[in-house]
């Protein structure tokens, strides 16, 4: 059903350029760190599982390039890791993922066998992420009716993720299933994930959607065109504070409102237990062009522009957490806690 | 403060073109019926107010050229103002003008006498109009804060009516009572009122404002960022259900959440008594293009979208409705017969 959108072949790390989609389907060889973290900056990559894939190839593709030159040592490849970490600051999977690989080599003493661990890291990383969306496809399938209206935001589907997606790979099984599901995608200003991503990602598949602005969304809910919202995450505190592309919040509020179940669909590698609630979170304010280029204002010196690349929805406004061991209902505090446990 | 966007010289209609504000600022002279239909419906000129004081005019223009070709009818008026009325659905203001005008006259019987009454008529909307809107920003201005931050959705100044707007005419108010405000602006998709018609309004008479995407204001309310949301209005139902540009009753049910007053500021011509409350407003479903162009995806076939240009808020979310009568307050439905009343 997916397609590979991340690959690493013969030591060469390849993803499509996202920020060319729907247009075209162009794959690109990432060569140098500068070239990784460039393409997570400027969203060439995006989706939190998915920079993290990519953020561990690329300190792979790094370390090859060190070991040439006879640089590679320990120190080098931390300092990497750290520009990688700085590259996007709200998703934690990033440093997640970089802190693994980094982790897996402390006790290495030759470059062969550093290089290998961090490959072995890394693949490791992707192909658990693809057995993790798998899992909470599953899991988070049982939620959806036979003929449910969903509600989505953002991308959250094999082009976010090293698999078929979390929130949209909970689409993806329930149309497995022959639920005669239809999605509601929410075009998702300033950057277009939905219009472009998931929009095409729906129709390579066959599923049948609907575009709106996400102004639209609540007039829907009043209509009652609504079953279920789900979205992906790119950070959860130990709460369950979630912070995800902005937005999120105020479909959470408006799910509320109109008592439509409002959930969450993230891989463990998504949550933060340092952090006691959202408050410490860090929001990424991107440049306002993002918002300004839709009205072709770029060159406008005069606008002022406020643009948070996301927003932290409360714990209380979630109905649950799609994860790859179940779904985690409330009080989560206890029950994120008792689940990640279950890891260790 | 503001520019004549509309104005009636020498039997000549002629308007600012908004489609291609703020980039150029090219006025038009419509010259036939069909022209001002078309200004109307591609939105070269909007805003419930201007769009009837524009429609008013309209008629008067083509009175003028049945005449030339002696076939100013009462009856061909009539055909006219139909056509008029069914430019765009939503708004009650567009209706409202062009039966005024019909029933001014009536009982006429030469063509100059007509012409001169539709003349005089539709002169006396555009400058009550102007009145009407000094009155609304002075009455809404008493709501403002001395450094309030005040959000709004769309289009309501200068270039919405014939004077210095509905909701954004309380906000000049305020400015002129020396309040420190400063505007968050919604960019209001899919057409953009807020980013290029609004900010653009705002930067003229240098009040300070942010541009933000629609699904920003959720986050700012909940940071605390927005002391009132002030919005204009298509039409008001009986019991003061309000039809608005589509994005608003998202606000309105966020505004509740968060506690912040949520205000409507329009004439009382926007109000149809004739409909008992909300249900019964024709919502407007415009074409998918306006969506797909932010993205570039006008040629992509296989799109899908919903566009509906308007929504419902339910009166039960609003705290006031700010007129040329004063500040209308709950209950609606007997107090909005009771300002009503007044007026006859």
């Amino acid at each position: 059903m997916n397609l590979e959108t991340i690959q690493f072949k013969n030591n060469r790390l390849i993803i499509i350029d996202q920020t060319l989609l729907p247009f075209q389907e162009k794959f690109l060889n990432l060569q140098t760190l500068e070239e990784v973290i460039e393409a997570i900056k400027s969203l060439k990559v995006r989706g939190a599982p998915a920079i993290g894939i990519v953020a561990a190839y690329g300190l792979v593709v790094h370390a090859i390039n060190l070991k040439k030159q006879n640089l590679l040592t320990f120190q080098s490849l931390k300092i990497a890791a750290n520009q990688l970490k700085q590259a996007r600051p709200t998703a934690v999977n990033l440093s997640w993922a970089v802190e693994r690989l980094l982790n897996a080599i402390k006790d290495l003493n030759t470059p062969e066998k550093v290089i290998t661990r961090l490959k072995k890291e890394a693949i490791d990383i992707h192909q658990e992420d693809k057995s993790t969306c798998d899992k909470i496809g599953t899991f988070g399938s049982s939620l959806i009716k036979p003929e449910a209206n969903i509600l989505t935001h953002c991308n959250t589907g094999f082009l976010a993720t090293g698999g078929i997606g979390t929130a949209l790979g909970v689409v993806y099984k329930a149309f497995q299933q022959n639920k005669k599901v239809h999605v509601f995608v929410d075009e998702t200003r300033p950057v277009g994930q939905g219009a472009r991503l998931t929009y095409w990602e729906l129709k390579r598949v066959q599923i049948p959607a609907t575009l709106i602005t996400d102004n639209m969304a609540g007039f829907l809910m009043q209509q009652g065109k609504i079953d279920i919202v789900i979205t992906g995450a790119d950070r959860i505190a130990a709460n369950g504070d979630t912070a995800n592309k902005i937005g999120t919040y105020s479909l959470a509020v408006m799910a509320r409102f109109h008592k439509i179940p409002f959930y969450i669909a993230a891989p463990l590698s998504t949550f933060d237990l340092s952090l006691p609630n959202g408050n410490q979170i860090p929001i990424e304010e991107r440049s306002s062009q993002e918002v300004l280029q839709c009205w072709h204002l770029e060159k406008e010196k005069y606008y002022h522009v406020y643009n948070p690349a996301f927003d932290i929805t409360p714990a209380h406004l979630i109905s649950g957490i799609i994860t790859e061991l179940g779904i985690i209902n409330k009080p989560f505090n206890k029950n994120i806690r008792k689940l990640l446990n279950q890891l260790n």
